[in-house]
């Protein structure tokens, strides 16, 4: 037990908003540093968002993919951990203030809020078509998916059933690759075995792309290989198809209706809507513009990192990945423990190790430097970096252990129902 | 898949409502006899209530001790699931209503809906003192102990930080002392190891019984040892004391407040509100009036079975139980299948197979016909019994290796904050 950090003998304070990737990764190099350092984090946990889409699709328990903030930090005796909102900042004053009305003065501020679901305008499109970026979104599209087949089994009039049997998702990211092709795996088998009225040939799982092509991000050979592994696994691709609205009905794509009660939304983020208070420009996707040290422009003591950033570079911003996020925190921690030694700082540089997607059982793509994998072997690769990455050790097992169950059997071991209807 | 079980040639049709354990019983003989069954379920998984404190508690997560009803019966043909909501019986036509505005015909109807949370004429209690019967209970009171701790972490004010570090749980049945235990600990463990401003001696978590002794149900012997085993463990108990008032500040006992914010009630339970709707005669606990087949008076074809019924017996009704529903779901089901024989019925009789509670880590009390146990053996038997219990065989590895964990480690797995505020 510590005093009341206030009024702690006066150390440099480090204030880091939110413990994602980003914040954590900074954390634990600050956690060496002569500074104490406060994280704050609207929710308690510490999510693998990589993971979530299996949540999602019932494969995991939200819990085999999230930790207690606190528990990761555990044995860093210089951190504290607060579970509290950000209301605004002060950046002139150096402090910040929280939604329980008390305010946290800094010396040092890092900004990795994240990002949120982008509707590019059309904010009423999410009551009919979830985003997935929280352990809650999570959990309701679990429960939409599963309660369409619950329906279906019941339904007697065959336009319904049609309806509650197609599901659409917006989006031709690693995201919804995932998820069209998890929902393809999760509702045919267990249509087959655990329902009586339901022709598993009835399900229909379409992905929608505005652009011209899948994983717009990575080499096009990857991109044809996502779509024939797609096909494979009967998922319905529709690239350069702009969504023009989405309603009870279903998604429309100009006068097109595609009929279906479990939309996703997967096309889009944009900065956490904290970056809009700190008062600073931002750029269309209402990210920070930071310099090369990854600081605002004026404020060298603040930064700010990952989704919430936009790092320019010759050829684009950085991309609101992992390892962007972890590196640019383990980078700027390193330059506050430099500014207290009174050395110079150096510019960030982003190390890239590599994209990968993964389309299912023993089906992924993934480029690694001019490698391009596909099939079974970047699949393997997928399970060991995903293991690999996951934060905590207990998790790691849990995860392994599903995994297995799920491939010798084709089950899904968290199907559950629960919550209340939203719409 | 299966044509309409309407159109399906006429087989003798049983209904069962609820798929607890007295509903899963009857289906499982039900699946060996000549009928075709359809099983009708609000929700789509059977729970293991037994261990729903350990959701509760953080120590499992909710799909450890909850398995989908129609994965449970998969593999009989003759059963169908459905998740759906009855609204209405109508006994003299052998049918009932749902809440999608369908009919469903029976020949036979088992009704096995279950318990409710009995607040004794005080329902504005549930809103500060929920109660523990479905997940969403489990994952709501989940949210308020760790809430609580958040908070305490970040209270400057004493008072406060005392409310939100004092722990109540009402009613010394087995529920009670199994949640007041883990509360105990889950809480002081983090307090010293991931919280840095709790003195773990702050915690108080006081149990509540309004009568003379705990465990009522059990040898007086017993009741005296798991008072000892709570006292060991730092829970204050108080028997004999009556609750006359909970609000927000906490449960009074008359003029006495003891502060709380965490309140949970496990004082009573009464029948699930459908008992009402049979229109047959009810007891004082909302339960229907049984004959010695567990059938309604004057409805030969209609069962009620488990917490729903009153069953009457020389030493008063049967208890509310999990081995009672389960056997008088095995006992109808076997009825329904010499009535179509043409065989005589035969009296329901229950075998009492011993009653247990745990009270943390090493504690427990057991009484097994003249046997009474305590301490490591009793706590070892418990385990034992809860896993061989438990439905699904993936579930009992995952349990059984959480169990593990957590007894080497003293670390709960599951320790997410969910869902919104509700009060």
């Amino acid at each position: 037990m510590e005093a009341d950090p206030n009024s702690a003998p006066r150390a440099v304070h480090v204030v880091i908003v939110g413990a994602g990737f980003g914040g954590l990764a900074a954390a634990r190099v600050l956690a060496e540093a002569p500074v104490r350092v406060t994280i704050v984090d609207r929710s308690n946990h510490h999510l693998f968002q990589p993971l979530l889409y299996q949540v999602a699709m019932a494969a995991l328990s939200p819990a085999e993919i999230a930790v207690p903030i606190r528990a990761v930090l555990r044995e860093e005796r210089n951190i504290t951990v607060l579970m509290a909102e950000v209301t605004s900042f002060d950046l002139a004053a150096g402090s910040l203030a929280l939604a329980d009305g008390t305010t946290l003065a800094w010396d040092y501020l890092i900004v990795a809020a994240g990002a949120e679901t982008n509707y590019y305008g059309h904010p009423e499109w999410a009551l009919h078509a979830p985003g997935l970026k929280s352990i809650e979104d999570a959990i309701e599209i679990r429960r939409r998916v599963l309660v369409a087949l619950e329906r279906a089994e019941s339904a007697a009039d065959e336009t319904v059933r049609r309806q509650l049997l197609s599901f659409v998702v917006i989006g031709g990211g690693p995201t919804g690759l995932e998820l069209a092709g998890a929902i393809a795996e999760l509702a045919r088998p267990i249509a087959a075995s655990d329902f009586r009225r339901i022709d598993p040939s009835w399900i229909r799982v379409v992905l929608i792309e505005a652009g011209e092509r899948l994983l717009a991000a990575f080499d096009p050979v990857l991109s044809e290989k996502a779509a024939l592994s797609l096909a494979e696994i009967g998922v319905t691709v529709r690239t350069g198809a702009r969504v023009t609205d989405i309603d009870a009905r279903g998604v429309w794509l100009g006068d097109e209706l595609i009929p279906s009660s479990s939309i996703l939304w997967t096309a889009g983020v944009r900065a956490n809507g904290l970056a809009a208070r700190l008062g600073v420009p931002l750029d269309r996707a209402g990210r920070v513009l930071v310099g090369d040290d990854c600081a605002l422009p004026g404020y060298p003591r603040v930064f700010a990192i990952g989704d919430v950033a936009c790092f320019e570079t010759p050829s684009g911003p950085l991309p609101g990945v992992s390892p962007v996020a972890m590196q640019q925190g383990r980078h700027v921690a390193r330059l506050i423990a430099r500014d207290l030694r009174g050395d110079a700082r150096e510019p960030f540089h982003y190390v890239d190790k590599g994209s990968m997607a993964t389309i299912g059982r023993t089906r992924a793509v993934a480029q690694v430097g001019r490698l391009r994998l596909s099939g079974l072997l970047a699949w393997l690769m997928w399970l060991f970096v995903h293991l690999w990455y996951l934060i905590d050790r207990r998790n790691r097992i849990s995860v392994f252990l599903d995994w297995c169950w799920s491939y010798l059997t084709f089950r899904h071991g968290a199907r559950l129902i629960t919550g209340r209807e939203k719409r």
